[in-house]
């Protein structure tokens, strides 16, 4: 068995141009995604909308160099999409396992307003991602899209994402179409995780309205719009915490682990202090329903991972050390990659090597089966 | 002068019955707020809609005796709403002093749609602070209401508001009907308050369209929606503070000061990581204007109070203890009094003098020059 010295969490795939052309069944063909060149790089057709390359695929830039748009296949690192060359670059960088999310899938699959266009896409790039981990199967574990708009069919898929070779659990939008997340809607799905080992997945600005509204950019009496909305960008996965806590999903499923990635964790003490006085005064004219307070929840079931928190780390007695991984995010414009062991070591400075160890390795290795 | 031990920085007042009935025009009284009594206790009359008083008046109750309606002037405690029995009630639980928000006029009046019937309610509102505060101008000190949607009023009566004897600052809602606060429409009411050295306040919850929409209560697959909506709440004065620094508003008016209100504090190590962090590597592309990173701006001019939050303290240093101020939130559900004393010293285990003496005394004596 492979010995792991430090896993990431959280990292992306930039899907290649025929990942849905190749796989959806030929009557969607048309309208499943493409890509086409446009006088501004490569874009993803989804829907009739250009999406161009840009923010999701900046990996090994300086800073200044960042692009929001302008990308084509040819000039973004070749790891991005290729899963020998990602292997490379995870060489460089040092890390010896990834958990993979979309690019294109996870953030724009959702917003096709037809469920069974949607859900054919979704089982084409769940196929994709398993051929792409099976690659090295010890070193790039995947998360598989279910599709929340129709239970059955998620039930179906998460049953078929269990057995797919590397992929090691599901994810939903932050805020579903139909119901939020605690509404008990879901729970014949949670069932099915539960009983399958698949650890559910809420992903920061996947499926957050925030993020698809226009920020502001178009208004001339407002500036810095979109870095603002960018620092907001965790809230999406604070609210699915309450919902999944408050509405009573991990009391009902107390064997489901729930996990809020890209989130990061330094708002986690507050989050746990602020619900549990919540639970203390108002669970009475409220009616709340949970017999523990919401942290006895989160500490059983809930991860989170994180890139770049000192907050957190300096606190994270308050969060539980059992409960955080961290991760590269290659290859965002977030991503400490190739310099993760520099940034890990600003992070965690004077943190003991048990510790380190949990929050590097050995949490992620135990919630996916590494 | 006096010796303040301990002073509270968010604090409401219950208006009287008459408080807008005795005070505001006689052309706008049949529309101006008044108590009607229903079969459910008291409520205010407000443009047709009764909201009955419960919530906000709870203190000194246990927690399992919370009402969330039902309440009478005659049910709950007379220093709710009475300056004389207020200094009582202070005494008690050992508070000097305190800052003093509305209950039904800085919740309800910003949903008036006739912006002169609003203005004019606000007028009467800060004459009847005014006067509540006079009682003791050493113990009791208001926030004045400035209408957002007519800049030229609100300028007008900011000027007034700092003449007024125990007014202290200016309050806005947090998500304003006509422009959100990081447009530069706001720039001449920052102006006057600026120059007239008045703090700009946001408080949790108002002006907040998260708890005026259903909440999810009516929807039969989900328990817990209010509880989660209060565990949330913060969220409004967090994205209040990313607008105010990205947007620059902090930056054009450097000796502005801006108070988040009952927002709590444990987040904010993680802001002002993030948000350096969105400036670090985010700035280029997005072409922010910003000369300084985010937390230079906080340290500068804002302050937060809190109410219970061990998580805050605890990483004091990171948020800044000149920025922090705490607070009794009398009478609401979640006060402290009687006992805040015992509060304090959960909450502050450990903590040296003079950081101590900063939060519960310094902090508010200087920003309210009390």
């Amino acid at each position: 068995m492979r010995h792991y010295n430090l896993i990431s969490a959280d990292d992306h795939v930039q899907e290649p141009p025929d990942t849905w052309q190749k796989r959806v069944p030929a009557k969607f063909r048309d309208r499943a995604p493409k890509v086409v060149r446009t006088q501004n790089g490569d874009a993803w057709l989804i829907e009739g909308s250009a999406q161009p390359l840009g923010m999701e695929v900046q990996a090994g830039k300086k800073f200044e160099d960042y692009k929001a748009a302008g990308e084509t296949y040819d000039s973004i690192r070749k790891g991005s999409y290729d899963p020998v060359e990602r292997l490379k670059d995870m060489d460089i960088d040092g890390v010896d396992a990834q958990v993979l999310y979309s690019n294109t899938g996870t953030f724009r699959l959702l917003h096709i307003a037809d469920v069974e266009l949607q859900a054919a896409c979704m089982r084409a790039y769940n196929d994709f991602l398993s051929e792409f981990c099976s690659t090295d199967l010890e070193r790039l574990a995947g998360i598989g899209m279910v599709c929340a708009d129709d239970i059955e069919q998620a039930k179906t898929e998460a049953a078929r994402i269990a057995k797919l070779p590397g992929l090691r659990g599901i994810i939903l939008p932050l805020y579903p179409r139909t119901d939020p997340l605690n509404s008990n809607i879901y729970d014949p799905l949670w069932t099915v995780a539960q009983d399958l080992e698949l650890p559910v997945h809420v992903h920061v600005a996947v499926g957050d309205p925030r993020l698809s509204k226009p920020l502001g950019n178009d208004n001339p009496h407002i500036q810095g719009a979109y870095p603002a909305a960018m620092n907001d960008n965790f809230m999406g996965t604070y609210e699915a915490l309450s919902k999944v806590i408050f509405g009573g999903m991990l009391e009902r499923f107390p064997r489901l682990r729930f996990v809020l990635v890209e989130s990061r964790i330094g708002w986690l003490p507050f989050f746990l202090e602020r619900a549990d006085n919540v639970y203390t005064r108002h669970r009475y004219w409220s009616k709340l329903q949970l017999k523990e307070p919401p942290s006895f929840y989160f500490h059983r079931q809930v991860s989170a991972t994180f890139i770049e928190d000192r907050a957190g780390i300096e606190a994270r007695h308050r969060i539980g050390v059992d409960n955080i991984m961290w991760s590269s995010d290659y290859p965002h414009t977030d991503t400490t990659w190739p310099n993760s062991r520099e940034y890990i070591e600003k992070t965690f400075e004077g943190v003991n090597q048990e510790d380190r160890h949990k929050i590097l390795v050995g949490n992620a290795a135990r919630l996916y089966r590494l």
